[in-house]
């Protein structure tokens, strides 16, 4: 079947969700959120892009960073309203923190420990 | 640091999203939303449970289908509003449309192709 944007079910703030994964580990990187807008340059591009509902606005994931993602694969679920894409993360950070992931920490006996190794610091990357 | 519920950031609606993984081959199987209700259920018991947007409630997931799944690792990420939740998936399907996934279908060229084999016929199962 043909597959349009308009097949996608967009919630009512026009977005998607969109879990990463990492192409060749598995490792679930990241839950962000797509516009149309996103998508379709993502698509198109092969990069990330996501919203950024902190900022309001479109940015390719990695912008700043260098930490850009290369789309390997996009699957659809059931309902039509979340994606996952396996992608490649260059630079081994997918995560603001400096994270390989955005999951960098597992409940343990009631507690919450910090299980990866930070690849950056964020205070050089992005400044304090 | 101790964890307690009170550290995840609840959306407007109560609720965090879950990314579940078959841990083991590290697929996605579902991406789903859980209040605190139910994500006291499932750490308590083992158990997933989930808020059924649809429903409006609680459920154990796969109370009808007897497809649960047995809670092996949760993590939780950076913005502590999103959490992966590794499990053990009895009786092969995570999708109510009887898939072993709910991200079943892949873009190729242009097209929404089904790549996975159905486990179960969702019309035996739940009526028509």
């Amino acid at each position: 079947m043909a597959f349009d944007l308009d097949q996608l079910k967009w919630d009512d703030k026009g977005l998607v969700s969109v879990v990463f994964q990492d192409y060749r580990t598995g490792e679930v990187l990241t839950l962000a959120y797509m516009s149309r807008e996103a998508l379709e340059k993502t698509l198109e591009t092969g990069k990330v892009y996501v919203f950024r509902r902190s900022r309001g606005r479109v940015m390719m994931k990695g912008e700043t960073s260098g930490n850009v993602q290369n789309v390997k694969e996009v699957l659809v679920d059931c309902d039509a309203d979340a994606l996952v894409m396996k992608i490649e993360q260059v630079g081994g950070a997918a995560c603001h923190e400096g994270y390989p992931s955005c999951f960098y920490r597992r409940l343990e006996n009631g507690d919450l420990v910090v299980f990866e190794e930070r690849v950056f610091d964020p205070k050089e990357v992005y400044g304090k």
